[in-house]
């Protein structure tokens, strides 16, 4: 599986949870997968529980490094300025997302975080990765709840 | 002892640990204490370990519940955009902080988090508490690792 569908299988079990379907993954330089987390923000009354936090804490401790300066995350969703800001501090090389969040994305929209001045590391970005899987998730999720 | 004390001494600690001194505590509305934490990235090989997070999920925690209208983030330090997007998803009333961080810094300066669109619940801020100690603190911490 590819980095991205690992991602998705997260997210999908995420929704199983309760949780709204998102999904990461953390890859070294090879491809080797270093962690992979689910959202988890209900589970643990804990709103920094983010698919992201969550693999991105787990490879640095995997490595009992604070920098994964190697690494890409995968997610299916535009991180938010938290995660986004999060993988900076990390110095992860690359961050790949799966679908554009204009509500409360922080990489393409809102507060742009690699873009911002207090940004003293920004990775490279590759956004829209099988963006129809991984926004149909999230709507199916959303329209199940209503 | 006020907030912003319980936060100075939690970043004096902070700084015994090896640690960059800023300290952080969680208040109800009637100023009693949830939670106090430190800096502990270096000791945790975790970036995301900044006192305000610790603070936030350590409060959250002890009430079983993820969102904390009605307390108050005390820190030391300008938050960054992670801490600050994290204030906003815990529904913090109040951010309180000591010292402005005019490079890292996410509320005042960088990504002003809560004046982006990606920020849907914008806490009161109030900025420059108790600030020459806070910043002589982190300053002393940093001439003494040159």
């Amino acid at each position: 599986m590819t980095p991205i569908e690992i991602a998705l299988q997260e997210a999908r079990a995420a929704a199983a949870r309760g949780e709204v379907p998102v999904g990461a993954v953390v890859t070294d330089a090879a491809g080797t997968v270093l962690s992979r987390a689910g959202n988890r923000v209900e589970e643990l009354h804990d709103p920094t529980a983010h698919a992201e936090i969550l693999a991105l804490r787990a490879a640095a401790s995997l490595r009992a490094s604070p920098r994964l300066p190697d690494c890409t995350l995968t997610v299916t969703l535009e991180p938010c300025p938290m995660c986004a800001q999060a993988a900076s501090f990390f110095r992860v090389k690359r961050v790949v997302f799966g679908a554009y969040d204009p509500k409360g994305g922080g990489v393409e929209h809102g507060a742009r975080i690699f873009n911002a001045a207090s940004c003293h590391h920004a990775p490279d970005v590759i956004g829209g990765m099988r963006e129809g899987e991984c926004a149909d998730l999230l709507r199916a999720f959303f329209v199940a709840r209503r």
